[in-house]
C-alpha cells in the first residue's frame, strides 16, 4: 500500500513547507513505518518539503525494505544515524530538522560532527510525525478493528472455559495463545491477568495465585494486527454472586466508563474528559481511589498521543483511537477497571472492544 | 540480593572516583536494574562517588521498588528525567555524569533547564555502567545457566516430535510454549524459524511455510530467567539424510564456530577473533557468505556489549558472557548457523546452550 505511504509523507511535506524547512529526518522507528511501511529493526527516512524521500537500512534489510516501502533503499553500514549527513547534503538540503524527541545526546552529536553536517542547520521537528499518527487512516483503523475483534473473541473463550483453581499464569498463557490462534501476530503488550486482592495493583504481574470463587478478575490485554495494537480491559466476578461491595465499585467504574465514551468527541479537551469522568466518581465515595489516567492514543505503539489525565492538555482529533479506561482500586480487596478501544467520531465513537461491559459472573 | 547490587554500585563508585564526578546519575533501565535490582519501566538512580544512592520511580512503582531495591524510594510525578536535579543539588551533589548515550536531545535539555541544574556541571558517564555488566557475577551466571537449560530442553522437546508437515509458525508457538512450560519468565527474543530457502535469510521471520523433507531448518531462540536471556540457534537436516551441499556447509561452519570457541579467552581481541573464524571459512570457499557479526554479549539484554565483528575493537573480559555465532547463507538454497552462548574463562569456556552440534535428522 505505498499510495497510502505517500499520503502520509504529502501531511507531513504540508508541515515543513509550513515551517519552512528542506526537510525532515525521520529515525523514531513507528514514524518511519507509518511513512514508509517500513517494520525492520534499523532504518530512516528523509523527506523533503519538495521531492522523493530517501529510505536507509543496513544490509540485514535491503531486500525486506524495497518490498515494504517500493522507494530504493540507501544501504548504510554500521551505525546509521553518523552515516546520514552525507546522503542529506547529497539530496541538496541545509535546513533538517530531526526528532530531538528521539534522538540521544549521543548521535545527535555524532550527526553534527559528522562529514558533511557542518553545512546543515539542524532544527527539531518535535512530535510533528507522532501528531500526524493522531489521525488514523481507513488502513490503520481496519488493523485496529482486527487487533480488537481477535481480542474480544479470545476473551470470550477464555472465560467460558474453567477459570476457578487455575493460576493468573496459566489464564494469561491461555489467553496469549488464543489470540494467537485467532489470528494476532503477536500478543501486544504483556497481559495483566489479577485477581482477588491483586485486582487493587493497577499494573499486577499475573503470579501463581489461584483464581477463587468470591474474586475479582481484572484482566488488561491485546492483540498485534500488523503493527496495530488492541487495549482493552474487562472485570469478572468469580464464581459467586458478586458482593455488594463489588457491584458497588463495579457500577461506579461502568457509570464513569459511560461518561468518558459520552465525552470523547472531536476537539473535546482532553483534560475535561478526564475531569468528566472523575467528577462522576465523586458521589459514589471512589473517586479518591481513581488513581491514574483516563486514556492514551493507540495504533502503532500501545500507548501514543494524544494522552488524557489531569495534567494534560490538547484536544481530541477527529478519527483519533483512543482508550478510555477508569478503575478503582480497593488495596487488599481489589479493583476495578473497563477499558475499551475506539475511534472518535463527531455522532458516537466507534467502540472495537466489543466485549459486554454488564457485570459478569464467570466459572 | 541488595548485597549483590551493593557489590555492582561499589564498582561504579570507584570509575567516579577516578574521575572525580560526584556522583551518576542512571536513567538506562538495564542498568538501573543492574544497580539496584528493580525491574519496573520508570526509574533513575544516583550514585554519588560516596554515601548511599537514591533511587526514584514513580507511584506505580512506589511499593515494587522499595521490595526489589531494600532502598527508599522517592516518589517522582510525571516525567522523571526533569525532576532529578532538584534530588541531585539537595544532595550535594555538582559534577554529575549523566547517560548521553540513552538520554535524548530532548530528555537532556529538560534536565539542563530544570530546577537547580544550574549549579550542576552535567559530563557524560559514557557507557561505564555497560562495561561493568560486561563482567558477570555468580548470580548472573546462574541466571544465565538456567535460562540456557530451558532454552536446551524445549529445543530437545520440539525436534523430538514431529517436524515435517508442520509450519514454521506451527513449531514457532510450541517452541515458544515450551520454553514457557519449563519455567522461562518470558520467550527472550522473536524465535527466529526458518525452513529449507528461508534458512539462508539470517534474520527470518516465521511463516505460514510447511516444513519438508530435505529442508534444513534454522532455529535461533532463547528463554528470558529473572532477566537474563538465552541465546542459541541449532540447524537440523529435516527428513532425510541431508544432502552434500548441506554436509558441505553444515561442517564449515561447525568448524568456524569451534574455531570462534578455541578463541574467545580473556584479553582476546574481538576482532582478532572474528578474523579467525573468517580464515577457518576460507578454504571451504563460504567465507564471503557468512554476512554478519561472530557474536555478542547477552546479559540483562539480548544484545550487549561486548560485540565481536569485523569492525568492533576491545577485548574479552575474563568472565564475560557472550554468543559465537558464525553462519554460511546460500541465497535461494538454505543456510546454517551455530550459536552457543558460554561465559569466558581463561582455561576454556563454559558453555550454557548444551545442545548437540552434529548434524542431526529431525523428522
Amino acid at each position: 500500500m505505498p499510495r497510502i505511504h505517500e499520503d502520509r509523507r504529502r501531511r507531513l511535506q504540508a508541515v515543513l513547507t509550513a515551517r519552512d524547512l528542506d526537510a525532515a529526518l525521520v529515525t523514531e522507528l513507528h514514524n518511519v513505518r507509518y511513512l514508509t511501511g517500513f517494520s525492520g529493526s534499523n532504518g530512516a527516512v528523509l523527506v523533503p518539503a519538495d521531492g522523493p524521500p530517501i529510505f536507509a537500512t543496513d544490509g540485514r534489510y535491503i531486500e525486506q525494505g524495497q518490498v515494504e516501502t517500493n522507494l530504493d533503499p540507501r544501504l548504510v553500514k554500521g551505525a546509521l544515524v553518523p552515516k546520514l549527513p552525507p546522503i542529506v547534503v547529497e539530496a541538496g538540503h541545509r535546513r533538517i530538522a530531526v526528532e530531538t524527541h528521539h534522538l540521544t545526546v549521543d548521535q545527535y552529536d555524532a550527526l553534527r560532527s559528522a562529514d558533511g553536517a557542518d553545512s546543515l542547520r539542524l532544527d527539531s521537528l518535535e512530535r510533528a510525525v507522532e501528531e500526524l499518527r493522531t489521525v488514523k487512516d481507513a488502513e490503520e483503523v481496519a488493523a485496529l478493528r482486527e487487533a480488537c475483534d481477535i481480542s474480544t473473541q479470545a476473551l470470550e473463550r477464555l472465560v467460558a472455559g474453567p477459570v476457578v483453581g487455575r493460576t493468573e499464569l496459566e489464564l494469561t498463557r491461555e489467553l496469549d495463545n488464543l489470540m494467537l490462534d485467532l489470528g494476532a501476530e503477536a500478543v501486544g503488550f504483556d497481559t495483566i491477568m489479577a485477581s482477588g486482592p491483586n485486582s487493587s495493583i493497577p499494573h499486577h504481574q499475573p503470579t501463581d495465585r489461584t483464581v477463587e470463587r468470591g474474586d475479582l478478575l481484572k484482566i488488561d490485554f491485546g492483540a498485534r494486527v500488523r503493527g496495530y495494537h488492541a487495549d482493552c480491559t474487562r472485570t469478572f466476578a468469580v464464581g459467586a454472586e458478586p458482593a455488594d461491595w463489588q457491584r458497588d465499585v463495579y457500577s461506579a467504574v461502568h457509570e464513569a466508563q459511560a461518561v468518558g465514551l459520552d465525552r470523547a468527541r472531536p476537539d473535546a479537551d482532553t483534560r475535561a474528559v478526564f475531569d468528566a469522568v472523575l467528577a462522576s466518581l465523586e458521589p459514589t465515595g471512589h473517586a479518591d481511589k481513581f488513581v491514574h489516567g483516563l486514556g492514551h492514543g493507540v495504533g502503532l505503539q500501545i500507548h501514543e498521543e494524544p494522552f488524557m489525565g489531569q495534567t494534560t492538555t490538547g484536544r481530541l482529533p477527529d478519527r483519533t483511537a483512543i482508550t478510555i479506561e477508569p478503575g478503582v482500586y480497593l488495596p487488599g480487596l481489589g479493583g476495578v477497571r473497563i477499558e475499551d478501544t475506539l475511534v472518535v467520531h463527531a455522532d458516537a465513537p466507534e467502540i472495537l472492544t466489543t466485549a459486554s461491559k454488564d457485570l459478569r459472573v464467570v466459572g
